[in-house]
């Protein structure tokens, strides 16, 4: 029987999800294989660590080149994470002719171009299901299953962190401060949540996306990237109010000749499917035009799932091995030669419904000053509430806005928040009712 | 650039809107293939029809053999439907060497051995994501992105009709002949839908299902497949008064060298995220031992839809065409030489919570008689409902069992329909809990 051999670089938690399929699904993988895979190699700086599983010591090293130059290595898993020397490895592997599995959604938002020019040129494949929301299938479907369609929309619940720190502040009231602390202690939110609760690791994410459903490439520096630090728990039971749940939401849209690419804290109906993605769970949510609406539903996130997502393209990457077919599919399911190149949208040209909270004196007028400012930017209201709340004197005035330019919008909150009533700076959430 | 050559059997609907992605998709299949696609043939017996699509004539034929026998055609699409004369062109494809896309599962659910076998020995691809689930991707992502997970649980809500029905008896308490008939006339239920309304359409697709996930031949005929004729709106409301709804459900399971593969009205708890799938809608529901649950969600039929499933495997295999690599993937998941040949349980072992209405005259004693039987055959009650509603004296008593196995629940019921009170034949839904 044909063996192909793997290294491993980078032995934290996901590669630990590895090991241990490797070791307790072997018997699965060959039968559906028809091949043996072999970890050979596992390199990562510290190697001392317990990490629960058993190994024969000797395929552990301190030495990344001990994977990326040993000639009988097939591919390399990358599993450091972030940009150095997680690029140098993936650069290095690919002019030694490995394949490159990874599930570093940071390195390709950033370098994905550098690596797939280098691994087209050089004949092999890049792999990165697990880059983008864990264990569900989502990268491979939009490049294999549903490559006929024109894809029109693609939005992602992308980030278990934020969706589960705002699923606890809309069922249960909670503070924002309250819950992420929760989820630092239970494990499932960084030391520094920065990435995760400023929407970075999922623009990363939505930058992988977009390039994938629309054939262009989209940078991550222009995904608007707005996160969910400013919510408060009122926003979201306010949002149930009007009938809205607030996701942070990764969105991917063409038209015009432009694509739209933004995460931000959306409030979308609280009937649509994205609304009832509860906790840690993700979600991607596809538009074709021939397939209409898929959603793809799953843990985006932990050991196991984010294993089984690398090992899906191990498995791939073994068969395109044992049939010479490397590039079978494009890494972005186009070669890049014929990549398009559409400018991103500026969100000043969006046009929405707009949720506005304001926080002033609790004083006659202040509701005619406000809507007063909004009508001169011709924004119309189409509801408000003025909840009976006080705390230290200010009270929330909470306003739904018909459809505005995003420019509009930014304008009449930089004129209210110069009001001399005005005790906090106004908040804005977007709200999408067309969500197919 | 590179052109592939496509023939189509069987120009219906879904044939239709193959037609109509290969007319406005062809950019950008091009752009991601890096080939172009061509359409060179279409066979049907009745090509007077006007399908709203134009069409040069000189490419519409009656005669199938012009695509089986034309060397220059690398591939076939047969959308011809049913068992005959579908089984008979694609056995003749493949001998003729021709990769085949099928949306068939009524062949594959009977024929699939056959054809697979056929298909390993010349070596080229049999595919037929549209055979399951119409556009959502389900197949592939079992076969590739999932595959280093052993699989515990499949669960599908597979038949759109079924579901259509089942929504609005449930919530809107239609009975079920009406909404058929609604369904009928709307044209998504068929004349005939004896297929579809006794579960044989969905126990065809977990026939595919089961033999995907647990890589084991599961035959059609040892599929249990009870359909939802039986069942009266009242079910569903009872139903959801104990915190259920009432699917169509297609569950297959592994375990103790044996599968489980059976199609039935089944209860689910309400807030489980299969119980919002709603009207015609399809989901799969898959439960790996790595990845855990996964939700696939979209369209599960419709000419638009399935159109989409059946193009993403004509890209497939044209990919695979373009790299020599036919055969990469299975058919199956594994090889037919690798497959297993576990036993499926018989549904007299299976051990479940029930659901059981009675329908009896409206007398003192008549719970004592029924509950006398059921503690006589081992069978516990949980809760009791007794509406206050008669019809005709008759009164129907409705019982929630603890678990037991089912040959207990079928002894005990027969007994009980033989009681002198009892109006008409008792029925029992199985209710799932543990849906993972």
């Amino acid at each position: 029987m044909k063996e192909i051999n793997v290294g491993l670089i980078g032995f934290g938690t996901i590669g630990t999800g590895v090991v241990h399929i490797f070791q307790q699904n072997a018997d699965v993988m060959e039968q559906r294989l028809g091949a043996r895979l072999n970890l050979k190699k596992i390199a990562d700086l510290d190697v001392i660590t317990d990490r629960g599983v058993t190994l024969d010591p000797s395929i552990l090293t301190t030495d990344a080149n001990e994977i990326l130059h040993d000639p009988e290595i097939d591919m390399v898993i990358e599993l450091v994470g972030g940009y150095e020397p997680a690029r140098t490895f993936v650069m290095e592997a690919i002019s030694q002719g490995k394949h490159i599995i990874t599930a570093n959604k940071a390195l390709l938002a950033l370098h994905g171009d550098e690596i797939l020019a280098a691994s087209e040129e050089k004949g092999v494949s890049v792999m990165f299901e697990a880059a983008v929301a864990g264990g569900i299938p989502v990268i491979s479907p939009i490049k294999e299953n549903l490559c006929a369609n024109r894809f029109r929309t693609v939005l992602g619940i992308l980030n278990g962190t934020c969706n589960y720190i705002l699923t606890r502040m809309s069922q249960e009231g909670d503070d924002f401060a309250d819950v992420l602390k929760d989820a630092q202690e239970a494990g499932f939110a960084e030391a520094d949540p920065t990435f995760d609760i400023e929407g970075v690791d999922t623009a990363h994410k939505l930058a992988i996306l977009t390039s994938l459903c629309f054939g262009t490439k989209v940078d991550f520096d222009s995904i608007y990237t707005e996160g969910i630090s400013r919510l408060s728990s009122l926003d979201l039971q306010f949002a149930r109010q009007f009938g809205y749940e607030i996701k942070l939401l990764a969105i991917g849209k063409i038209g015009y000749g432009k694509v739209e690419a933004r995460v931000h804290p959306t409030m979308i109906p609280i009937s649509h499917p994205l609304a009832e993605v509860h906790g840690v769970f993700n979600a991607v949510r596809l538009l074709g035009d021939f397939v209409g609406p898929v959603m793809l539903h799953g843990q985006g996130a932990g050991m196991e799932p984010t294993a089984s997502a690398v090992m899906g393209d191990v498995m791939s990457v073994a068969r395109d091995i044992l049939h010479g077919s490397p590039l079978r599919t494009p890494a972005m399911g186009c070669s890049q030669k014929n990549f398009e190149d559409l400018p991103v949208r500026p969100m000043e040209e969006l046009i929405s419904q707009y949720y506005l909270r304001f926080g002033a004196l609790d004083r006659p007028g202040v509701l005619a000053q406000i809507s007063g400012i909004l009508g001169n930017h011709d924004i119309s209201i189409s509801s408000m509430i003025q909840p009976d709340r006080q705390i230290g004197g200010t009270v929330s005035i909470v306003i739904m806005t018909h459809e505005a330019p995003e420019a509009n919008i930014r304008a009449a909150l930089a004129e209210i928040d110069e009001l001399e009533v005005m005790r906090e700076k106004s908040l804005f959430i977007r709200i999408e009712n067309d969500l197919g």
